[in-house]
């Protein structure tokens, strides 16, 4: 029977150590605080409910956050012009573009996104980050805060990745893709599956760490599984359940039930991935934050 | 038996063909004439080889090949602005820097593989470039130029990618990771393999369509390929030969005799992927000339 990997607990227990991490450095520099943008257009329910545990959970461990709300109507120039602004914002060390934009006039969101400095893109999300990342300067480069949050995990449960084989379902510029190089880069042999992937049992049934971001209720069977594998699982779907109050509950991409009788580790669907992803974001912006500070002590600006 | 994929030939007729292109656009554009500069530092011998053929290729199809040569003990700064002269001359269409550098002085060759401007980087080898391609935007961004001839060579096969295994055995920023890139988003299934590989044997027997670029020497043993598979070899390896006026010979990273007789189409080397290369350089190149004249025109500057 596989065990937990806890994303609550980890990422509490990460949220713990930044908040620490701040106040450790506002003792020499009392000034010191980390600054994360999170620029939303539109008034879509879910996207507020997101930015507004992004700007507690960032308050919450010392940080500022700046929700900068932007109206549906809103043009695309509106939207670079206020990117600008916190790219000069020298109080501001991260900056995200809540995707996606729920906006009336056409705006194109990889141009938003890319607009953003790459030194602030603390989503990991602009063409030179991603690049960086494919081609293995992984401490020159911001990681995508799913996957860097689904390496905490693999991390967690202990298993050396150097040679294991990962297999990761799903190519999204967001999760696949950027897991896939972040695997690959710590010497794991990588398969990418998709949409199109043929023999996709027969691949799975090979990954000693299988991560799983394609969005499709329980794909992943549990005979699939490989004796002892670490399952990660990103799978976010939304079912009926009259039992629950809200009516409803989060299922990921693998049958849970099943897969945890093979699996040595598992992610639990909700409480796995998910609390990782805010975690991550806020790590990136305190990494930033603190570097920013050393650059400035190192050229005496401080 | 596997046929042969005769690189040979098929960078020849893709030459013939990009010397028609060129002629034809000059019929109504008499003043088209794509340009590429290749910058040089220092004196290597194989570089100059390299680069001459480059030029040589280049001047035969009706392009403009500029040789920029620096001394050894050039500095950073004026290779950098060699570049910057190159990114604003509007007679220039593609930049190269060769590598590796000659150099007596210390210089960063990323930053200069990144200090030619995006839109002229016919290498592929902006962080940019690399970002869009490993994020599936393949219309969007300059294809390095090996990995472009090796999806040429496998076209030219017949095989359908879609759905395919593909194995890539490497992860240079040249050839492996672009390679990969490349068959994951034609819709195979990939896995990426390194020398911190643990079961190669066992991997590549799954592949239907092979790509092999790790510069060692026949690792790829004739029984381990699946029947029927697509073997492309980018490896260059020399090896003595007394029987060769020169004293050596060139071997890829396979064994190619005994894979022959597996494979249903395989790359030789030499003659395979080696002068696909030059021809995916002088494409790039075109192309981009092409695409700055269609937006000038559009423009209403022509």
């Amino acid at each position: 029977m596989a065990s937990l990997l806890d994303g609550k607990k980890v990422s509490s227990e990460l949220r713990e150590e930044l908040k620490r991490i701040i106040e450790d450095v506002k003792k020499d520099h009392p000034s010191f605080k980390p600054g994360l943008a999170i620029v939303q257009v539109g008034e879509r329910a879910d996207s507020t409910v997101y930015v507004n545990t992004k700007c507690k959970s960032a308050n919450e461990i010392g940080m500022e956050a700046r929700h900068v709300k932007l109206p549906k109507s809103v043009s695309q120039q509106e939207v670079l012009s206020a990117l600008d602004q916190l790219n000069k914002d020298e109080n501001i060390h991260g900056i995200i573009v809540q995707l996606p934009l729920d906006c009336t006039e056409q705006i194109d969101a990889d141009l938003c996104t890319n607009s953003v400095l790459p030194e602030k893109d603390v989503d990991g999300l602009h063409d030179i980050n991603a690049g960086r990342l494919a081609r293995g300067q992984l401490g020159n480069c911001f990681i995508p805060c799913t996957p860097r949050g689904c390496m905490k995990l693999i991390d967690k449960s202990g298993i050396d990745i150097k040679g294991k084989h990962a297999v990761v379902i799903g190519r999204s510029k967001i999760v696949g893709s950027p897991m896939a190089n972040l695997l690959t880069w710590s010497h794991a042999t990588v398969t990418i599956c998709h949409s199109k992937t043929q023999n996709l049992p027969d691949i799975v049934k090979q990954a000693d760490i299988l991560v799983v971001a394609c969005g499709q209720l329980q794909l992943v069977k549990g005979e699939w599984i490989k004796e002892g594998a670490v399952v990660i699982d990103c799978g976010i779907n939304v079912v009926k359940d009259e039992t629950k109050k809200s009516g409803k509950r989060l299922v990921g991409d693998v049958d849970f039930e099943e897969a945890k009788k093979k699996a040595s580790w598992i992610t639990p669907v909700p409480g796995g991935v998910g609390p990782m992803t805010v975690g991550m974001l806020l790590q990136n912006t305190v990494e930033n934050a603190k570097r920013r500070l050393e650059k400035s002590i190192k050229n005496g600006n401080m």
